[in-house]
């Protein structure tokens, strides 16, 4: 399997990066697009497990502000073949006690690339 | 793109109660040989960011006893294509006060399905 190919690893880049910008910007419609619009979408938060783009929207609408804003701390995109890629990132909220961890899996759908699975918590103890 | 083809889902499927059933009896070797060998696998667990084989590696040899014992509580395994998929499964370890969640997403290699990222955390508040 091709890892990393280096126009396959842009493309992913770009998109994680438009959605890092949509989710400063609150931008709900752009994070909604950048998901897959299914019911076998998966975001688990630090909060919450969401099944499906429509717990995921409605997540978001009921979410006063949006995100919490951060600065990323890393990033690492990995992609396998032409049409799958991970992307993990570490991340600091501002005034947060302890360092964000957010990963997520990207497909690409007819229509782009979209994360089909994302999981966000905050670092802590145990293991 | 094909989604969840019932004869890839059922692999997955498959290697995934693997790894469970290693998970709980502590065999590091499975475990280990579940996870793709390179240094761009990744596992974000409750309290460690392990980057690499080796880190993940060194991480279940220094962990004793291992994994708590758990009870799953809901498994959700999806694939996309041939060679892709995810799986997001919620447990609960013994004693703990809250639930756990855990996120895979595994890649065929050529040598079988591997985990390449994998990201665990304890159900906790916020968004």
């Amino acid at each position: 399997m091709k890892i990393n190919d280096p126009g396959t690893v842009a493309e992913v880049t770009a998109a994680f990066e438009l959605y890092e910008q949509a989710l400063m910007a609150n931008e709900i419609d752009v994070l909604d697009g950048l998901f897959w619009q299914s019911e076998l979408t998966v975001r688990i938060g630090p909060g919450q497990n969401l099944y499906g783009i429509d717990a995921i929207r409605a997540f978001r609408v009921n979410r006063p502000g949006g995100s919490p804003a951060r600065d990323l701390l890393a990033v690492r995109v990995t992609t396998f073949g032409d049409d799958f890629a991970t992307v993990n990132a570490e991340f600091q909220r501002a005034g947060a006690p302890r360092p964000g961890r957010q990963s997520q899996t990207w497909a690409r759908m007819a229509d782009g690339w979209r994360i089909v699975s994302a999981h966000i918590s905050m670092l802590g103890e145990g293991h």
